[in-house]
């Protein structure tokens, strides 16, 4: 249940205090190049303290690859990579060892399995994602051959959105601020918010909008596995990710079919549609188009303020939490959002390949 | 790619136009009495002709199983069934032979695979979702003994929506009326709204909304699988979702942490939270409050009226369909929502059975 | 657990008495045509009563395809086929219904559902291979575009055995008698053991041998999934097999590696072995050299003569059974044993196109 | 393709002389305790440098875990574990380079990817059943609650071979004596035999007998997943593994049916069998008696002498190797028989759990 994938499978492991967060990519073909800059460029997008809005636990997120790289480039065997815990401080957590905090996984953990590692989350720690970063990274070196690129950014933090679709805005200025909003000015308003909620010591969720291009017609599977169904699918496993929609997503819903309708017209290079209401994908399967969604995500639940809650005993509780951490998860998820829609375009990528035999 | 499931798993096959449509269930224990009747009342809910405001195509929809059942009850071994189509018009299709019409998947099918059954969808038409309440159904009488209800019902068609939580409904009523909302006065309005998109030759979107009640705490997996990651996955690979959010879902994006977050309490029968802005699932596992969500339908794009598209060669050509179809999609398909839910869940459930040795 | 393959895969269903057997393949590429023909033949190399040393149970087992294929070719969609039962003597089954036959699958069946189809062994009875059968042939079709040839014959019936190698014989006169032996003289040595055991009311085992041709080298995966691996597994979930071996097999044991390694040299075509104990795979992957493995199959256990055994309530029991059985299984294991390769190799076929984006 | 197991998964990675060998145990229950001592045990029973006769690399073979251990016991979630390579002459393989080993996986590796690791076998070296061996040491944790005792013991080294069944001897002995064959006697000769082998520069081949005693009546599935099938599975996946029979084997298609057939009798705690060619498997399922197989190897590829061979253009050439190598892999692979038993009869009783709703 920890591996991602059907072709180019990521099984990870980890906890948030224990030796290190790491995986297996089983699937990558051979002869793929290993950018480790590149890769460790997308860690430090993810890495904690990179900025004034971010938790301040410093890791400096290197990641040692432990098999399946010989002389610079994949060798069609399992790569299997970790990133070794550095800044734990675990104490921090004996106060909750036998505590259930509000809207955490401690309580459904514990009832699962009857166990937990209660050091900062253990597994359920967004600290996981880390090894979607690096396979993701790898996924899109191999898609990045076949002409995909993949961008995401913060489309709203509380109630302050962006109101533009993508092809208003000019996505190479992502990484430009802190917030990771290509909207200069909305970027500031953002991180005024997520400052605002610091100081509250509250948090905010928000929206991030990806967009994938250069997929060509043809990849995704028409039934269960629709290309959109694995890419929800790969947003909704995101830590505190609420929901997902693509193309005209949930305001298409108000929209007559006649509105709705891309009509298919004749582009230079073969059919294309004159709107993109379907978001790139029709029955499941990619028409060419641009492919475009929205990931929400909600507030994060660590206050580091006073809440009433219950011990493992119903007894109840306050808890006042101290420790370090991000008072709005959107711009250290953006990463996040890339590597799992390029973990799922690989896979489709791949799997493309037994229909052409 | 035709398996939804990993221990509870449907593989299903068929064509709109072809012999039938039908799958095989593997993984279903023994000993769960088989009751033809309720599985033929949820085709029932789900057929074709079964009220004004659907498609007349009459089909009877009658289950045929062909093994994995003896003497009334599912014997551990694969149950095969099938539902085989009786009232094709499959010559209503041979003028679209070589034609994509706008917003199905013509295209995408001829483009993936460079072949497709163009006779009413081939398997890309929303008559392959018969097996999956089939599944379903018996997905459902397993739940059943562990507690478990599902109810899913229309809460927006077009601009029409149910301004009320499922708190504030009486479910029961969902199937008093025919477009299946439970508040009488807004499913008349809906009802009105769709006999006027018939009237236009037009079609209307919407969105249904899911309850499941009775889930313990405990179920799902926390990384990858989480039970919402894994409902959604089931939602959007419906034929014409465009996007699913559960709990708080894209509106709770909006709240505070200290707004967001659902304090747990001490409850008669062991803990409970105040709020449930979590629907029931805490790092994607089940934490024993009620599980909702929301799943959105664009209109669906078969317009009985004059469009413009291309053709196999790229050639501009005006279609006019004639034939039988629903102006919208939402009536019928709450029976898949219901049947979707009830596949991840059973799966769920007997996955949790391998953490109690 | 009913799935076979990764990539090709069959799911099968169905019961000895019960309505039919069939399967869905699912993952076979579009564009293959299908030889309805061919497939019939095949199955009738598998059917019952086709000649004096089988069981006289008349099955026409004709496949009728329900889905995936379109103006005589596949479409990349599922492939639901079903062979319907017509011949059932149910009630020969009757006076069996609490009795555990000795080495059937009565017992075992009991013991792991709590219940079970008794009717000529349910789920258990070998008429199930007619699925694989029916999807061996297909893979075939592909494999033969891909130049591979498969065959397999009996090489021992009894203590009667071939003392030839496959490169001795000629292969072309496999179905030139009723007992799949190549070997002319051999052949009528073993058809009289098998009429003898037939007189006697018993049943006798025997060994069939397997040949794989124009394997390019490079297919199979170096761990888990060797070549051999994933033959060997396909063998052993044939009823009745108790063992398989490949290449120099148990005899190679007693050879030293000096003696066992194949040399390398240069070949016409690029590099090829001097001798193939390997038998064509090393280190679980195909070297293009012959792929040859041997497949044992135990006496079959219904013997139409007076036996002891218990029933559920472990009384001592007496059991006459009467009734229409293959005193050898050896002459309709042959197309099975050719189906289960033609699906492990299939599977490795498309899994290679993974490899060379 | 590096994954084992369905329910209870390994996955492997690593290269002979990469940083090291590992895997991902997904699937494990919570609530194991991890007996460190037990695994570091079953290590160094198949640790290299352990004995005169074996291969003279000296690694320490520690496992380290990464994740999914907490407080001494498993947590349910992921258990990642690695065991550094510290003894690699990486050099020795320089002139390796371009050249293929005779019966090796050189060519074929290269093949297959079109590059490889060619220091010491890459991955395809036999030291990647160490991870094997760690997570077959934990599979049997889990076994030993459920009263299932997994032995194996070498009853052939070349032409010597042990003349007694499993009952005539004492299994508390395979470890006295360094070739692991539980007869002292047979023992000495089959060390003798290794010794003539290593003398000569050569290697012996040899059969590796296991037991498995304590499965209930229940195990298995019924179809191509037979507990034969996936034992057989796991065994052939072992490097240099070339048959593998169960019960019966090979010989016992020489009996007849009335010779074969194993009569049900009266237990004095439930049903039992008199005899047991079936080797405790009927139908694919474990009858309740002791489940036993054997296990071929060829003699291993690597001899310390000059052979003849080409390299990767085909040029003929003379290679001499020298290094560290085992003259018979038999007495290490014990515990790595042992291993894969385990694994697949873990899996298969988590299976079970999964009919008992």
């Amino acid at each position: 249940m920890n591996t991602f994938g059907r072709i180019f499978r990521l099984t990870s492991f980890g906890e948030s205090h224990g030796r290190g967060i790491g995986g297996i990519i089983d699937g990558c073909p051979p002869g793929v190049e290993i950018d480790l800059n590149y890769i460790q460029h997308e860690l430090s997008r993810r890495r904690p303290g990179q900025s004034k809005i971010t938790t301040q636990r410093m890791e400096p997120d290197q990641v040692e690859f432990l098999s399946g790289i010989f002389e610079g480039k994949t060798q069609g065997t399992p790569i299997a990579f970790v990133i070794w815990n550095k800044d734990q401080h675990s104490n921090d957590y004996n106060d909750l060892k036998n505590i259930f905090r509000p809207s955490h996984a401690d309580y459904t953990y514990q009832k699962k399995y009857g166990t937990r590692d209660y050091r900062g989350g253990g597994r359920s720690s967004a600290r996981e994602t880390i090894a979607r970063v690096v396979a993701g990274a790898i996924a899109r070196l191999i898609l990045k051959k076949a002409g995909v690129a993949i961008k995401a950014y913060v489309s709203q933090v509380g109630e302050i959105y962006l109101d533009k679709s993508h092809q208003e805005l000019d996505l190479s200025k992502i990484d430009d601020n802190i917030v990771r909003c290509p909207d200069a000015e909305t970027a500031e308003l953002m991180i005024s918010r997520i400052e605002e909620a610091g100081r509250n010591h509250d948090t905010v969720g928000g929206v991030i909008s990806g967009l994938v291009t250069g997929v060509p017609a043809g990849w995704g599977e028409p039934v269960f596995n629709k290309l959109h169904a694995d890419l929800g699918f790969g947003m909704l496993g995101i830590n505190a990710v609420k929901g997902f929609e693509y193309g005209s997503g949930f305001s298409g819903t108000r929209l007559t079919g006649s509105q709705h309708n891309d009509i298919f017209i004749k582009g230079e290079e073969g059919i294309r549609t004159s709107t993109n209401h379907s978001g790139g994908i029709q029955g499941g399967i990619s028409n060419g188009e641009d492919i475009y969604f929205r990931v929400a995500f909600k507030p994060i639940a660590t206050l580091l303020k006073e809440q009433q809650t219950v011990d493992s005993e119903s007894n109840e509780v306050t808890i006042n939490p101290k420790g370090r951490h991000d008072p709005c998860v959107l711009p250290r998820a953006v990463p996040i959002v890339e590597a799992m829609a390029a973990l799922v375009l690989a896979d489709h990528y791949l799997t493309q390949q037994l229909y052409t035999i």
